[in-house]
């Protein structure tokens, strides 16, 4: 991670320097002085060149929009470029796959400070590069409200993807990472406090368990995704795609001391973040029963037998039980 | 390219059928009947998978804001995906690449009707299917203004991608593709006017020559863009890129009998539409003075020597002189 104080802010708003001026200073700040062995050509061309070893590139989108997945007055702009990386990075490890590219849209109202701009990208250049990725291209447009569009690319390595649709009757269940910390951040910034701050930090700049994607496919996961709608939501979808239920475990999440004190706070139930709070990014993953679970990795359910016709209510319950949640933020 | 009306259309906005009506609705247009041998894994996953034969991958992106990029009332939504697939496919082409998949992030408002989406993505659909390449993913958001990020995927398929940068004092400067057309059709809209019908379409729905991008890695151009920002900006992009300087032949340009036409009726020079007008996504690359041009490209000028500290004025000159001009859209 290089010194973002070594390097120049020009000061201002974007129609203060214009599209080109901020293309530079955003190239600035994206350029990396390390060897970055899978960038065969940066940005600055029509399109950016990434070495790919071994015969597939993984690929996701996700856009992030100002007044819905962050507020600037929330976070500053260094943890939103953190937070809009680490939800395609985040995409990346739960396919199994090591990321290696970034490339970055920035749509921007005029009157947006340069020194925006530029934190932001030092937040997604050091977000990838806790992986070993970097950003090799993007594109800057003039826009009424802030958004920013991150593409990932990974490689497999030679493994095959971990998709959701491979859970098997009898898999344990397991997750990496944190859950809820993000939802009861969020819950804190939506009061307009901001403490507990290990809470507030949770959901300015997420802690994805990067590693733990490329882990669980190594020891063999059926299924995995990143928990970014809520647990039982995202579970839902591994359910949903295997054609399978899933039944967890209250008893198996440990409700870390933060989430007690807010939630005894807030009057609520600290469970209910854990199991449907999005944005922290942990990983969930199935693995068939006789499995060493990697490093990090909690059993908190198992893979049930469902059969539509047959049984009443959701694929997801919970000790038994199903019961609808809401699902992390859902749009329009 | 299938036909959209065998598909159901949900009727009512975003905000009735919700984010993964939405979802669903955009997969069920943007899944081809065809085999896609280059889909390893398509949407619905964390992440797709796309296969990369030939060791590397080339990667663009490209965000179009409504009211910058585009205007919905200027154009139907089924013109505007064609137009937004086509900006990040003539990146990949102007690289010497093919193109093989594309992601897509859809930022809307509430209130915008379900047909329009589906409509705009049948159009990304229809352009990608004109170069063999599929949507493999994508995600939306809520938002206040409609902005559409695509990102593109290509194959260079063994070549070495033709940067700009590679441009030598001698080479020819040729073009491929309409020059103008769409900034004349830009100019007609603006007033307006809905005709001449030709230069409307030209801006609403670019007909890039991407097999022009290909043909001319395969003659040896030595560097390559498309023309987005207009021809004079884009061939001082390979100007500076190479550290040479370019003079353009107006002789060299037809001019075009809608153009002409317009051009007159407004008052215009046509040919400040064709130097300088964007969005027609032509090929312009340079190639060894011996080089036989490949079908449809036109010699327009020739690289020069270009000393910063010998020579004042721009890179870029126009029978011997050099003057400033508009380059296309500028942000900020």
């Amino acid at each position: 991670v290089s010194d973002p104080a070594a390097k120049s802010i020009p000061k201002g708003t974007l129609a203060d320097i214009g599209e080109f001026g901020l293309i530079n200073a955003l190239r600035e700040r994206l350029s990396t002085e390390d060897a970055q062995p899978d960038v065969l050509l940066g940005s600055g061309d029509d399109a950016a060149v990434v070495a790919v070893a071994s015969g597939s590139v993984v690929i996701t989108t996700d856009v992030l929009v100002q007044g819905v997945h962050f507020r600037t007055d929330w976070a500053p702009a260094y943890d939103i470029g953190r937070r809009a990386a680490a939800a395609s990075l985040a995409d990346i490890a739960a396919m199994g796959a090591r990321a290696t590219a970034l490339v970055v849209a920035l749509a921007a109202p005029a009157d947006v400070q340069v020194a925006w701009a530029t934190s932001m990208a030092d937040g997604l250049r050091d977000e990838a590069a806790l992986v070993g990725a970097s950003v090799v291209g993007g594109d800057v447009a003039r826009s009424r409200e802030l958004a920013i569009c991150v593409t990932a690319l990974g490689d497999l390595e030679g493994r095959a993807p971990v998709t959701r649709s491979g859970a098997q009757v009898g898999d344990v269940v397991a997750v990496c990472g944190r859950l809820g910390w993000a939802e009861a951040g969020l819950a804190v910034l939506s009061r307009g406090f901001g403490s507990p701050r290990a809470l507030v930090d949770a959901y300015r700049r997420p802690d994805p368990p990067y590693a733990a994607g490329i882990a669980a496919a190594v020891a063999g996961a059926t299924a995995m995704c990143d928990v970014s709608d809520g647990l039982v939501a995202d579970v839902g979808h591994i359910a949903a795609a295997s054609a399978v239920g899933i039944d967890l475990r209250s008893a198996a999440f440990e409700v870390p001391e933060p989430l007690r004190a807010v939630a005894a706070a807030y009057g609520t139930n600290p469970l209910e973040w854990i199991l449907s709070g999005g944005h922290d990014h942990a990983m969930v993953a199935t693995f068939p029963p006789s499995t060493d679970l990697p490093d990090g990795y909690v059993e908190v359910g198992e893979v049930k037998d469902f059969e539509v016709k047959e049984r009443a209510g959701g694929r997801v319950s919970v000790d038994g039980e199903t019961s609808e949640r809401p699902g992390g933020h859902v749009h329009f």
